[in-house]
Order: structure tokens, then sequence, then C-alpha cells
């Protein structure tokens, strides 16, 4: 059999699943290395583009932490967290906003347009996609989202476009809120009314004993979910995920996922491949059919 | 490398031939053992649900030879030819309609729903999609085209569907003609100003010499294939559908191919693959830029 | 009074008929000799075509039985009938479909479309618009209806078409089924929310006793006509006509007909006069207003 | 054969003229006795109602003459002619509107809305629609007619309406117009890009010579039309209607009619009958095949 | 500060009253010497353009009170009122449309259309928009209305016009009726759904005493005008207005207001100021936000 | 005169202009004062937002200046001109865009948006907007901008939104380009069709002699433009911005502008005042009439 007759064999064998995803949409929450690294990041940016043309509605959402770091260091300025989270000076802020909003989110913007004018950038101040309100006075302009306004996003993707969005809020106060990623993923995906969430992270998903790299789980209910946070069962990263993952699920998305995505194509395995890759978390009840979820 | 990593890297490849073809209308001439033999049929159907999942308008056009012949022996019917054309007389007429309409075209048609609801039969009757006048007394009802009423074609298109054409006419004098289907695949090509015409047959395309099997003809102009036309250069089953591409180019479509259908997924390896397969005849001139063309 | 008066005289009588029925959907089930007389056949096309032009949406469905019978028995094949249903073998089958799609359904489409290309042919395979599943082992492929995808023809209706429906039906089993076309008529003119559903047959109507000639029944409540299927009261053709109007309405279908085809013009006699004819069945209960009955 | 019988074969033979009429546009001056007499304005109004519902679009423009002249008179306002104008002074011109607008436009409008919400009534101050200037200052208030907006006439028929147009000008010195009423008609017809306009009157048509009742003249050319004004050939009134014809005819409108509309149903037997009433007037040319001329 | 700055600044400061009432409805009850006087007539013209341009759409509604009596006069006709109520007979019936429709409704579309062709003018009798019944024999013409049918308002407005209507109705009997065109705005109001029905009139609202010019009341609760009404606490012509205001806020309409229509721009004031001008009635309970509110 | 009437007064004065732009484009080139003093920046955002409530579709374009020069001297990033170029190298380039994209466009969108839901940034990178090929080697990634795709821009106007596009494009090597923001605001215009270019800056206009500030222009032609180019009677900043309104004018756009925006109001003075403020460019010849001239 030639190399030709085998790539046909393939892309006939991707038939049904092609068939099952038709239409859906999937919102990926980008982050890790497969955001840092040029050759991960030109995987990502090929594999999203591919889901659009075979009729996928995919939207991306990122955060932007270590490139935060390292301009702010260039800048001399402090950075210091309080659990967990970036303590964000209003001068800060404007750091944060400049490299998510200037630079990551465009990176991505262009890395997805060489393939045809297809992906749009978006922050939480175009057209209020994303407003916040300060979550306390010692951490800064860290924020807690109080609305999404995803009117925007409907549009581009009645347009055609794949909507990219920056993960920085406006703020009630008229300044800009530094808000986490994971969660701004979970709300836009359950406002969308999403069928899948995927969140793309370093490592190969949850694991039920975080010390054994044996023990991954590759499928798990909402309320194993639910007790893997209440007794902190999960990996510090992990939390914010898979609370995420518990929102939008509890709002109606079909299923939630979390991939490695510095393995080639996680994406396109997730999506298209029966056995898929890393850990699913799936709803309480299914008033769904089987063969209505992809 | 795993099995599910090497779908990805194939779909991946595929991307840019995905971009290329997206949006664009393909009629293919479905014809020879491609449409006799059970798996191929079956081959043939899921690359076209394939093509259209992935954006193309295919637009699917048959005859239905051989099974004729074989129904017209079991009612003990005279099968009789003059200068290559079936003698036909209105006895012959209404098994050559019901074969077609009532069996081929719904086998496909059958064989492409298993996939979904996509795919909807047409005769020449529906709408007066296609009129046709006696060619002459002796062959009793075969018919020349004469016109061809495309909007019911479009309007399947527009509705989401893939439109399955039986070569059969409705006639001037009220009665149904046997026509050519090549042609008619040809005029219907040039009416939907399609991007590219497929003819599926059992040899892999036309040789310099039909003796030598070592002389196929990747690609030629169109004054090249009429001049193997004038001189007398084609195998005779390839007269009428060389002839069939000459007036599709020459009414603007862009490509026209002659594909064995035999070889498993040709339509597939021709559409998304850079060398293609069988013989391509191209325009005299093309005003479009190179990369428009698919 | 010249002849031209007289004209415009009976145009200006069918105004308020012609009022009372515009954009009302009207499912005719096309059966005994208005199918066969040719002459019939042609007054039955122009009513439809009529009733088109002035504003009704009318659907044709359509069985074929005594063609089949007489093909079959060119084909030296067995007719036999268990039960009132036609024993259907594999090559049957094949008969049925040929005769059913391939012929009488072209041969009315065409019938239609000398007035303007109007009529568009569909049968069960065409956008799987009519699913089955096996009746019993002893009867072969008859089948029994399990779903109607309502969606080409309603879509055909928005284009302007009238859809006629040749009654073979898609199986499970990747086979074609035989099916009664009064059910499919009823189940189709529930699924469209059709005004009226219409049976052609060769009779005035339903008679109080069969016997009697001068007992027919002009108009009988769904519960009258359940009695009589009840007590055994029909003749054996009108039990599924009767069954599928009282689907029919009981699916909220407003008014169904049982209508002597063989009368000139019975179709517009029925839509268009006050007192109609044949034998009409009328639902429960009347939520709508009387004037919005047709 | 009975009644019933009667009036559906009188249907079936309108079938052929419905299909001629299907979709087309005809622009009716109406006025003389046909617009006085309250049983020939019924019959006109659901001979106009039934054009609708058989697919015509019909636009209705009409003066008020008799009914200007009676309501002058009981106000005690003189009522003067000059060269076949009335002399409008302004008084006058809003007894001509009050009368025009307020009465005989809204009895006609009325008179139609008995069978249904079909027809909306227009003046030429309505979004603009008719502009004038002043002809002379001795003949006061009396217009020639500078520009139609025709914008609010093809809403009102795309919104399924019949437009009844009171020929009143809105002028450019912020005042009113008296118009004529025929040279509106010709103009609204050729901005509407009408198949037809016809001219309802007292008379039969034109005379080859109007002192002999029996030189009726069943058709003539646009040429032979300018060549009956040239050489005062018409009978007074007629003058205005045929140049009206003329300018319509160049304007693009197929044919224009001059009809007797005290006649029953002139207006049906022109549309719907081969051989029409009254006298027809072509264009010069034809470059439209003969079966597009309804 | 120049003179256009200060243009600037107030354009500026309209900002937020415009953004507040971008989309809405509002109905206008215009009448008194806000019609009868030519310079006032400007103003309310010019202000409803304006309104249209930024983003409200105006319905108007009108009578013509004082224009009508003159105008009999003119005729000798008698002129008796009943309990507040024209006596009309068929005669005055007559001029009662005459003046209205053909001459107070056609000032205002054209003092409108000054602007650009934005007015459309409308009686009952278009496309059967007020439909009434006689009150009593004793009135004669007078009317009650019956039914409301919007369609043709909401087409005009979706085409982009000002539907400007006489308050006319066609009777159940066929003729027409004089009806009261404070309750007709109401109707409309209600039937539009709109934001806001404000009523023009001579005075500058509702006094808690009707002797004390010190005791206008900015604004009452729908109990509180109703307890007006039943108490006799109003001026005689201010029951029907007070009535219609109750009427379209029970059928949803947010705020009812009575202006006086003599104060330079009091349409612009009300929509468009804070404190707004006149005298405003709410609803009983608001289960909209406030900011919804205009 | 109360201080409500006045207001009412002048929005009545403003019905023309609104009515002379309704549904005009106009592209804003935004600069200098007007971009970094907090107050100004609010006056023009409300000027913004005012033009597109009155009907006006304004679409932002701007540089960034200043901004880039602070920022770069706070990493101790070299900052060097080179004929009036920033000489961009990579690392400089990343500062540009992010303060570009991330601070400077995201402030005027979030400036706009306490208005409501209306403005969405763009870079060159959004659905390729801007692409551009390097200059020379010297000047490192500064670009000439070799292609507009408008496509985003007219979806998100279509969609209600205000375009606000930061003039950083994407390159031919993958990397970004800094180009010039008044050179884009001129292909903007001229791709959009645009009636107005306008050039916010921190001077009154072009000066006859640049020394002499009672030498303001307040209205030349195209040809009188590129004279004062050609013979350098410009100030340095204004060549580009001269030559910008040229490139817009010789594309269709019909009146370019040079404004102050340090005045208040500026943008609403030029588009809503007789006299306009600033110097404005006219095209050679006008085809248009002039009122269709905003």
């Amino acid at each position: 059999m030639t190399d030709f007759h085998m790539k046909a064999e393939t892309l006939t064998e991707a038939l049904p699943w092609i068939k099952r995803t038709w239409g859906r949409t999937v919102v990926i929450k980008y982050g890790g290395s497969a955001m840092t690294d040029p050759v991960l990041r030109e995987h990502v940016a090929s594999d999203i583009v591919l889901m659009k043309l075979v009729g996928i509605n995919p939207v991306i959402v990122h955060g932007g932490g270590p490139e935060i770091t390292s301009f702010m260091q260039r800048l001399d300025m402090e950075v210091k967290f309080h659990e967990g989270l970036r303590v964000t000076t209003p001068e800060a802020m404007d750091v944060v906003k400049m490299v998510l909003v200037g630079k990551v989110n465009k990176e991505l913007v262009a890395e997805i347009n060489t393939h045809g004018s297809l992906a749009v950038g978006l922050a939480g101040d175009d057209a209020n996609l994303i407003r916040a309100t300060q979550r306390s006075k010692e951490l800064g302009r860290v924020g807690d989202v109080t609305d999404i306004d995803i009117t925007v996003v409907t549009n581009l993707i009645a347009d055609g476009f794949i909507p990219v969005i920056a993960t920085v809020a406006v703020g009630d106060d008229g300044g800009s809120f530094n808000i986490n990623a994971d969660h701004v993923a979970g709300r836009i995906a359950d406002e969308l009314d999403a069928d899948k969430v995927i969140f793309l992270t370093d490592v190969d998903g949850l694991y039920a004993d975080f010390d054994d790299k044996h023990s991954l789980i590759s499928s798990l209910s909402i309320e194993q979910a639910e007790d893997m946070i209440a007794y902190d069962k999960l990996a510090g990263g992990m939390v914010p995920k898979v609370a995420a993952c518990v929102h939008a699920l509890r709002g109606g998305v079909r299923r939630a996922h979390i991939l490695n995505g510095t393995v080639p194509h996680a994406l396109l395995l997730e999506v298209y491949t029966e056995e898929g890759v890393g850990t699913m978390i799936t709803p309480a009840e299914e008033p769904w059919l089987a063969e209505e979820v992809m």
C-alpha cells in the first residue's frame, strides 16, 4: 500500500468522528508549555484550524503566566504571590495586560492566521466581554468575574472566525483586573452552551494518587471531581481547572477534559479518536442520548 | 509512535488540502465497477460524505449500463446497440428508467444516507431538470439534451443535501429519453459553474498509446484533448467522457479528471493529495490565480 | 351572456374559496383508477397544479398496486398475498421499488411538470424520509414505519416545489421495505401539521351499509369512524384509509376526506365547493374557529 | 353535468392563464363609471382581489372627477375648466384632496378589504411618492409630475398588500397639486417595470373612426398610437390615456390596455382570456419571447 | 465659549438620553393647538423626525376636532354634541373622514416629509387597521373599537417609515365610524407593546385641583389615575386621555404622559431630559429594572 | 427661556446635520494629546459614541508614539529615530506591540465601553487585517503595508460595533511590523469606501505659512495638497497625514479633514456644524451632488 493510500484510509477512518462533531462548540483553555514552546504552539494552531475546517467551532481562552513574570523582572518589578495568586499592583496590572493582550494573544492569533484569516483576538474590554470586581485589598488588581457578555463571541463565530480570548477583565471601578483564566474558560463554555471544554496543561490528567504516575484517571463523574477538591486530592494547579470543569458541567456543558498539551496533537486525539486521551469529567445525569455526545 | 498519533499526524497533513477545497463544487460522474461492486460503492459513498463534511459540495451524476442489460434479458427483451448506443424501444425505455431511477439511484442514495440524511435522488423529470429531444428514429427513445434547469439542484445544495442525479430526460414529446450520462455530467458541471468535474471509470486515465499501459498521461490541455478525439487516439468508451470534459472546461469549469474508481479512495486521493491520480485536463487559459485552483 | 363572461363569473365565485384555502397544506393520497387511467391522471395533475398556483401547498403520496403485480407477472414471479398484504421476497422488493420509484412516481412527476417545473419525486431513501422495520418473517420485506424525517419535504415546499412521495422505506437492516401507502399519507399529514388529508379511491366514500349505494355518509366524527373499524362495518380496502384518517386527525390535522378519484376534478370540488364531495371525517373537538377550517 | 362540475371545469380552464400571469405586476388606472357605480365598484374590487390571490401584484391608481365637482358645488365653489383641465384655486385644491384621499380612495380600499386585510391607500404626500411643480399661473394648483419615489409602493407589495394610489402630488412649494391620474398611472407602471398597464374607462376602447361603433381597434402598435394622437384621431378624454400608454411602453412596460370598466369583470376577461377585450397597444420591438407576455 | 462649542456641549449632554431611548417605540397622540397652529405643527414634526433619526420608532395617532366643525358649518350641516360626543349622521361621517384623512392627516405627513421620505398616512380602512361597531342609534356613525390589526403599522416601521394614523374605523356594517382618538392611541400603544404613550394637549398635565394652576401633578400611579376618574376629579377632556393611559399601562406599556403641546419641543423635553415635563402615569408594578425605562 | 428649552432648541438645530450624516462611514485617525490626556480622551470617546447612536459608523485607527518611547526607556532600551521613523529592533517591536495593542488600544476601547458594549479592539494580526513587508534593513521591524483585508471590520460594523484598530501589521516573514498609523487610516478609509477620514492632531490644521498662526487654511483641493507636499510647505508631522488624505480621496473617500483634537468636541463640531473646524481637503472632481456630501 502506497503512502497516498494510507492517507486516504486514515481520512476515511476519521469520517464517523467528523460526523459526530459537526457544528459543535468546543472551548479550549490554552496554557502551559503548549503555549510557550513555539513548536507545540504551531501544532495546537494547526489542530484548531483543522477542527474549524471540519465543522467544529473552537473558542480559545488563554492566560499568560510565565511571560508576565519574566517581563516584570525585566522591569525590576517585585513578583509576589499570595495563596497562589499574583499580587497585582496597578503597575503590574499594566504589564499583565500588555503581555497577555499585546504579546501572548497576538502570537497565537498570528500563528492560527498563517492558515487563513480565521482568528480574531479579544480581551475582556472588547464589547465588555468580561467584567470583574476586586477580590481583596491585599491582592490589588486581582478580580472576581461578575458578568460575561458573550455577544461579540457569538457574532464572531457566526461571521466564521475563531475567537481567541485574553483573560483580563474590565472592572467596575473603570480599571482592569487580573482574573483566573481557568475560571473564565469554564464560564465562557457555560455561556456558549458549549459541547465540550478542554484544559490543555503540562500533565497527562488527574491522578488517583498524584505521586503515582500509573494512577491516571481516564474518566470520573462530577461528584467524584468535587470530592477530589473537597478532600484535597489534587495537585495545586489542578484545583481551579477542576473547579472550572465542574462549573461548566453544572451549566450544561456535556464533557470536560484535562489534557497534556505537550503530547503532539492532543486536541485532535481527544476530539477524533474514540478512546480519547487525558481525563474526562462527565455530568451527573445525561438527559441527552449517547450518540449526541462528541 | 502509536496508532493514534499516526492518525492525528495524517489529519494534520490534510489541513492544507482541506483549506484549498473549502466551499468548492465538484461534479462526480459515477460509473463502471465503482458503481456495481458493493464494496467499491461503499468506499465511494464514504468518500463523498467525507468531502461534504469537510466543506466541498459534491453533486453525483450516474448512468446504469450493465444492470439495464441484465434486467432486459430477464424480461426476454432484445438488447441491441447501434454505433455504441443502446437501441431503446418505448418498452426498453420503461426498463431503463425503472432500473436507473428505482434501483441504481436509490442504492447509491441509501448507501450515502447510512452516514446521515444527506443524499436526495433526482431524475430528469424532477422539476424538469433535464430535457431532451429524439436523436433519430432508428435509436428510438435515445435523446439529445436540449435544456438543463439547474434550480432544484442548487436549492438542494443550499438546503445542505447531496444531489444524486439519474440520467433520464423528460422529452419534448411527453415521453422519457435515454441520454448519455457522461454528457449530462459535463453539462451539469457547466451549469453549476463547478470547480471540478471527475469521471470515475475502470481504467487509470488516458493513454498516449492505449496499447501501452506505461503511457498514462497525467495532465493535458484542452487542445490536446480535442486533438485526441479528432485523431481517433482514444479508446471507444473514453470519447464521450473526454468530450464532456472539454464541454465543461469551455463552460468555465476549472479542472476535469478521469480516474480509476476501482482504486480505493480514488476521489479522496484526487482531491486531497498534491500529485492527484489519473488524468487531468486543464483549460487553455487560466485567468484565475494558481492558488484558486483546487 | 357570452362564454367569456361566464368564465369571469365562475372565477369570481371561486374567490371566497381561494381566500379560505390560501397557504394551507393538503396531503393527497393518490391511488386507484385515478392513478392508472391516463385521462384521470391528467385531470388530477392539473387539479394539483391549480391548487398550487392559487396558494395551497399540495403534497402527494402514492403507492402502485396493480402495476407492481403486472410487472411481477411479466418476470414470472409468484404474486402472493397474506391477510391482504403482498408477500414480498427480496427480489419482489426490487421490483416494487423500481415500479414505484422509477415508473409510477416519475409518470406523475412528469404529468405535473407539463405545467411548469413544479413536482419533485421522493422515495423513503431520499434524506432518510421514511424508515421502517420488518413486520414479520412470513411477509418478507413488508415493513412497519418507525420514523418520518420530514426535513426534505418542508425544504422542497419552501423552495416552491410539489413533493411527490413514493412509499418505499429505508430499513433498519440496510434494505428497503414495502409499506402501506395509506398509513404513510396519514403519518406525513401528521408530521406536516397539514390542514387536510385526502384519500383518492375508486368509490364515492364510506357507506353506512356498504351493500346499499344510497347510504353514502357525507360526514362523520372520529369516534364514529373508529366504531366503523371496530365493528367491522368497512369494506376491506377502506380499513387502512380510515385508520390513517384517524391517525392524522389525532395528530392535529383538521379534516380527512375519502373521495372518488374517478369523478372528474374531485379534488377541486372538495377543496373549492361548499358542499364538498365524498366522505369527511372530523376531529372530536375543534378548538379552532369555524372560519379557520378549509 | 352538475353545476359543481361546471365550476371545476372552468377553474381548470383558467389554469394556463394563471400560470402565465403568476408573479406579474399590473397597474390599473381606475376611473369612470366603474368607480362611481357601487355595483361596478364591487365587481372591480373582487376582480382585483382574485388577481392578487392567484399570484398577480395589482397596483391601483385613481382620480376622482365627478365627485370633486359635486362636492365643490355643495360648497358653492365655482367649477371652471381651461383646455380640459380643472382650474384649481388653493381652496379648490383642499376639496380635491379631501374628496380624492378621504373619500374616493378610502371607499375603494374598504371595498377591497371586505375580502381581507389587503389594500392600503396612499397619496402623493406619503413617503413623498409623487412630487410636482406648478404648470401655469392660470391653472392655479394644477401640477406637472417631476418625480416618483416608488419605495413605499414596492415595500407594500413586498409586505403582501395592494397599494391604492390617490393622485395628488406634494409640491416643490410645500403645497399640494392636482395632477392628471392617467399620466401618473403611466409613470408608476414605468417605475415599477410593470408587465401591464390597464386603463378602465366608459368606452370599449379606441375606434378607427370614433363616430363608427363598429370600428373598434383590438390591437395597435405604439407608432400607430402616436399617429392617432398626432393626427387628432382620438376622442378628447382618450388623449392623456393613450399618451400614458405610450410613456409606459417606452419605459419598458410590455402591454397597455384600454378597457370598458362597465363590462362586468372586464379586468379578469382581459387578463385571463386569450382574446382579451378592449384595445391593446404593443411596443415597437419585443426583445422578449412570446410566452413571456401575459 | 463660542456658539459652536455650546452646541457640541449640548449634543454631548444628550448622549445618555439617546442611549436610554435607542430602539424604543413611542406612540404620540397628536391633538389640540399643536395640531392646528402651523408653527407648533412644524415644531412637532421636526421633533418627531429627530426622535426617528436618533433611534426611536415614533407612531402618530391623531383626530381632527375643530377642523371638522368648521367644515361642517361651511356645508350648512348641523353640529350637535351628545354627552361630549359628536352626533354623526352618515353625511357628517363623510365630512369627518374627508377632513381627517384627506386634510389633517396629509398636512402632518407632508410636514414631516419636508425632512425626508419618512411619514406614511394610514386610516382605519387601510389593511383593516381599526374596526368598530355602532355605539348607539342616537349618536349615528359614532363607533366603539372592536379590533385593531396592527400588521400594516409594524410592516411600515420595519420598512423604516413613521406611521401617521387618522382615527376613523371601518365598520362591521360596511360603513365608516367616527371613533375617539385618545382611546385608539391607547389601544395601538398596547398592541405595539410600546415603551411610552404621550398625549399632546393644550394644558400642562393633570391638576390635583383643576382650579388651582399650582397643583400640577408631575407623577401618579395607575391606581391614583383610576381614582381621579372614579371620583370625578378630572376636567372633561381629560377623562378619555387618562382612561387611554390606564388601558395602555394595563396592556404592558411602560409609561404614559400628558404634555402641553404648545410648549416648544415638549416631546423632546419629555423624552430627552431627566425631569420630563407634564404628568407621567406609571404602572402599579414594575417587573422590569429601573434602567430599562426611558 | 429655561435651560431645558435651550437644550431642546439645540437638539432641533442638529436635525439637518443628523439627516445629512445618517448611515455614513467615518474613519478617525486618533492621535496626539487627544489620546494621551485622560480628559480629552473621555471627550473623544463620548463624541464617538454619540456619532454611533445618531447613525454614523465610526471606525477608529490609532498609533501610540509617546507611550512607546516612555516604556522603552523604562526597559533601558535605546530609542533611535532615522529620517523621522523609529528604528525598531525585534525587541523594540515586542514593546511597540504590547503598548499599542495591550495598553493604548484597550484604554480607548474601555473608555468607549463605559457608554455600552460598543467598541471592539483589533490589531493587524486579527483576521490578517493589515499585512506588511520590511521597508529596509536599517529600520529593522518598520514595515510598508502591502495588503488590507477589511472583512473583520465590515463584519463588526454590521454586528453593530465600533472597530478600534491598533496599527501593527502581520509580516510576510511571520513577525510583526511597526507601521505608520496615518497611512493605515487612509488605506482603511479607502477600503471601506468611507465618506470621510478625519485626522485628530495637536494643531488647528494646515497653514499657508506655518510660522504665521493667522494663515490657517480652511479648505483646499487635492492638487493644492499635493503641491504643499511637493514644495515642502508642510510641518514635518503633517506630511504623512496629508499624503494619507490624498490617498483616501484618490480612492473615492469624499472628504478628508485635519483637526485639533485638543479643542473640546472637535469631532462633533466638524461633523455637525456647517462651518466645520480645521482644514478640509476635497477631491479634484465631484461626480456626486452637493447634498450627498456630509
